[in-house]
This record gives C-alpha cells, sequence and structure tokens, in this order.
C-alpha cells in the first residue's frame, strides 16, 4: 500500500498492507487531516518514526465484531492496556504501555490502509459527511475543555490562536458563551471566524490586561502561555493546547500571585464531537481549505505549512 | 517608634508612630515573623520600600469599635477596597487597589506599631500562645491550599521544599493524608519533620516518576516547577508557592500531554489557621528555631537567610 512515511526524512512510500493484531480492525482510509502534530513531528518531536497521520475517516475491512465490516467510522488514537495503573485508575488516554496513532509507536493514517483496537472506533452517523467525519479528532480535543472548565455563558473567553485548532475549539466555544475574543497573527483567519460572527482581534491590537476569566492557548508558540498569563484575570483559568518542545520561560511569581489555575488538555471524547457533526452545529467548510491526492501528500504537507491555509485533507482512493 | 525599614538599603529607625486612618485599628506589636519574602524584597521583589515584615501578633491600642480595644489580635495582610471589579467578585484578594501589609503600598510589622483594617483583625484564642499566633498568617496560607485542592486520605501528597513554608504545609497535610512525603535539601530540616512523623527525604535520592496525586512546590527556587512536573502523575495537581521572580524555563509540552493541573496559591483563611492552633495540631515548637529583639533585628534578618533555621522571630518590647 501507498503511505507516507517519516523516517529523519518524509517520502510516500510502499509498504506491505498492515495486519491487525488481536482484537484490532483494519480500516481503509477515504480521507485524513494534516495536524500541527505532524509537522512538529517532522522537526523531530515525539521521536517518532513511521507512518504519519492521526486524524481519518475510513471504512472497516476486517473486524473481530463483523458487525463493523463496511462501515464507515472514525478512531480514537490512544491504543491502551487496560492493565497499568494509569487504566485501572480511569485514566486511559495516559496508560503508561500506549501507543498513538501516527504519533507514538503506531503506524498511523496517512495511508491506504491503517489498524486501530475495534473499541477505538466509532461509527460515523449517516449525516455526517467524510469532509465534517475528519475533523472528529480535533473537535474531540475541542470539547475535552468542556470537561475540564465549566464555561458559563456569562464568562469572557480569550483563545489564542486563529489556527486550525484555535478555529474548531472557537466554533464550540461559541456555543458556550458570546462573551469571546479569538486573538491571531493572520488577518484572513481572523476573517473566517468574522465570517461567523465571531470576534476575532489581530494580535497587534492592545487588550486589557486580567479580563479573561478563561483563556485557550491553542498558538502552537511557545510565547502563548507568557501572553495568556497578561491576559486571565486572578483566580481564572488558562487552558493549554499547544505541544511545543521549545523551553518556554516566564515570572513564576505571576500566576502565584493571581492564583491562576493552568491546565494541560489533549485528546477528547469522540461521542459528543460527533454529535455536534451530526446536528450540524460546527461549520466544517470554512475550516477546509485545500485537498491532496495520497500521491501528492508531500505537497499536502508543504502546503499546511504555509500560513494562508487551514485543515489541508489528504484523500485515498483503492488505486492511491 | 522603632522599626525596620528597607528604602533599598535595610536599617532599624526611628519614626512617627502610625496614624490610623478610618476603619483602621493601630496595633502594638508584640512579635513578628520573618518570611522568606521579606528576604526576597530586600532582593528587589515587588519594589517595595518602607517598614517590613507582615506575621505579627500584636495588641490593640485604638479602633473603630472599642470592643476590640485591648484584644489580642493577628490580621490578614490584603487591604481590599470593596468597590473594584475583583472586590465586587468576591475575590478581595485580588483588589484591584489593594495594599499589602509590609509587602505593596503599607507599612509592616517589623515595628512598634502598625495599623491595619479592624476587618482585617482577628481575635486570638486564649489557648494560642504568641509564638504560635504568630504563625497564623503563613499557615492560613497553608490552609488556602485545601480550599483550591480536595486531598482525599488517599492520596499521594508530595512537598517540596523542607523551609519554613514547607514545613507548616507538610503539617497541615499530614493532617489529611499519611501518604505524604516531604523533599528538601537540608538533612537538619527533614530531621525536623522526621521527629514529627512526617516521612522526608533528600532532593538527592531518586524518587518513582509521574507517582504523586498532588505535588506541592515550596522551595522558594525556581527549580521547583519541572521538578514537580517530573512527579505529579497525568492529570495529577501542582501547587505553586514559591514567588521569584527569576524567569522559569520548562518543556511546555509536559503539562499538556500529561493533562496537568497547575494553581498557583497565596494567602489563605486565617479562622481555620487559628482553630488548628487552638486544638494544638499544630506543632510550633519544632518551628521557631530563634528570637531575636527589635533592635538587634538585622541580626534577626541576617540569621533567617541561613540554611540551619526556620522560623525567626522579632520580639518587640514598649521600650523595643
Amino acid at each position: 500500500m501507498r503511505a507516507v512515511v517519516f523516517d529523519g526524512e518524509l517520502s510516500v512510500a510502499d509498504l506491505p498492507e498492515p495486519q491487525p493484531a488481536e482484537g484490532e480492525a483494519l480500516v481503509r482510509v477515504l480521507k485524513a487531516g494534516i495536524c500541527n502534530t505532524d509537522l512538529e513531528i517532522i522537526r523531530g518531536y515525539m521521536g517518532f518514526r513511521g507512518v504519519l497521520g492521526h486524524e481519518f475517516v475510513g471504512i472497516v475491512e476486517t473486524a473481530p465484531d463483523s458487525g463493523l465490516v463496511g462501515k464507515r467510522v472514525v478512531g480514537e488514537i490512544n491504543c491502551v492496556c487496560h492493565r497499568c495503573p494509569l487504566c485501572q485508575m480511569e485514566l486511559p488516554h495516559h496508560c503508561l504501555h500506549r501507543s498513538v496513532l501516527g504519533i507514538q509507536g503506531r503506524n498511523g493514517a496517512f495511508a491506504q490502509f491503517l489498524t486501530l483496537p475495534a473499541e477505538n472506533l466509532h461509527i460515523v452517523p449517516n449525516a455526517v459527511k467524510d469532509e465534517a467525519a475528519v475533523l472528529t479528532e480535533p473537535l474531540a480535543a475541542a470539547f475535552r475543555i468542556l470537561e475540564q472548565v465549566k464555561i458559563e455563558s456569562s464568562d469572557r473567553v480569550v483563545i489564542l490562536g486563529d489556527g486550525k485548532l484555535g478555529q474548531i475549539i472557537a466554533q464550540v466555544m461559541y456555543q458556550h458563551t458570546k462573551n469571546l475574543l479569538v486573538v491571531g497573527n493572520n488577518e484572513w483567519k481572523l476573517e473566517v471566524l468574522r465570517g461567523l460572527s465571531i470576534p476575532a482581534l489581530h494580535s497587534r491590537q492592545p487588550l486589557e490586561r486580567a479580563q479573561a476569566d478563561v483563556v485557550i492557548e491553542a498558538t502552537g508558540s511557545h510565547e502563548g502561555l507568557p501572553r495568556a498569563l497578561e491576559l486571565v484575570r486572578p483566580e481564572g483559568t488558562i487552558v493549554l493546547k499547544t505541544t511545543v518542545t521549545h523551553p518556554t520561560a516566564f515570572d513564576l511569581s505571576i500566576p502565584v500571585i493571581h492564583e491562576v489555575r493552568i491546565i494541560g488538555s489533549r485528546c477528547g471524547p469522540f461521542r459528543p464531537a460527533l454529535e455536534a457533526l451530526a446536528r450540524g452545529t460546527i461549520q466544517v467548510a470554512p475550516l477546509i481549505t485545500d485537498r491532496f491526492s495520497l500521491k501528492d501528500a508531500l505537497g499536502a504537507i508543504e502546503r499546511a505549512r504555509q500560513k494562508d491555509t487551514l485543515k489541508v485533507l489528504i484523500e485515498v482512493t483503492r488505486d492511491a
């Protein structure tokens, strides 16, 4: 099969079709999405080697439960052991022995086929098109915030970052509070948000300090946290979504004096994400800017690095 | 009156007796405690100029409510406006216009007399001796943690720091969980903890990573947070007590991947602190290592800088 392999260098290669292990399903990929984490991995993040990609929608080819075969699915990316202390504590996303699709110890979704534990798969409702379903994983990451922080309709929420994840988080938060502001660096991306009635400001514009009840940091930059600390009110909350390995330096006395809560936030629940897509409360069309075939995947990744783009999709066919 | 003044240089000076403003009481200081914040202020923290000191017990000389006169009191250090948005949000400790005794815009307690709003004062129960009462303020800062984080008796709690605040926090936490470990750098201070049956280890000893449900960072060093991030489990909590202005650098992806909660923690409630002192559940004697008179206050501060000491008290008399 054709697949996008990173082994220090990036290439589109021919690999053997993967063999599902016990409990796993074989999934034929229909579409996959490029995430900033993929771009970070290519820069060395996580030390990952293998097939990239963790956002996908596909068709089940084989599965332990034959009822899944032929179904259109999306899949949770953390594959867990169910036995380690963290699994026993009902923190399976933090399983000590986990592999993570296209990120850690497991080949990913930029390929004609992938394998995942059948328990990771969610059948996609008919109302959800492929181009929406492929966004389930990042949308779930946005819903994760709602599991961690109670957002009241009166809360002043600031989202730092107008990129792919910032846009998706903004759409989710806008369902919960209209007192929302996205701060970004790219006028074109800010305009996408304004087109959805979501207030959006360029980061060079002055903002009142210490006013936000919640600041969601999705800049993808090590400069995001110091900025969030300026904007959050005393006893307010900062949600961290950025995974950069660049050391972040800041004055530690600021969160102590203001008694700020800082919460790291990673993967989220697929069910509310799929339900939101089925209800149509998330506008998918403005988020998807480019489509490439799998054989042109290197061009897709190059395109995803550029500033004037949001979600870049890789479309996979039987003949790749 | 005699007072310890910091104006870039430290001195014991003669100042006019302070005049209480409307709503304020005049307090004759009996004893005051030296806190690391005082030492940080002398290094330039907060840019404070004036009389140092914020931990005290004293006798009310004059007050708007005559019922307070002659009473032995301790005092909350944040003096607030009751009108700004943060006061209106019931976050008075974060009042935008606050002054803070001996820390920000208000002369402090290393003096024969101080003034504070009468509403800040708490009458000390007879069962609480002066040497215990003077610890009310740092003890309240330890009780603040219990307002912010639910500590279960099964929780594994690690306290980083064996200094004055670490010791007080350890005693409070030990009431809530026996699954407690203090990690410090000073064998003598660790021995004080062991004398109270509290497990204590030198920081050079290896510790299992990612095992603690809660890590309380009270090292007073910018190296505390990176160490706390090593020790806390996924979805665990770090409480930050250290106020150092030295920039802290760490890999931001770690708290995101492990979805750690980091909570800044500052001043706390006086009532439970005084109740604990009255019940005798806090061992005061091992915490107080030195006593100086006000005229020898510079020697007291010099002593407080040394490693083989815990709380240094300044004792104040009518003739100073």
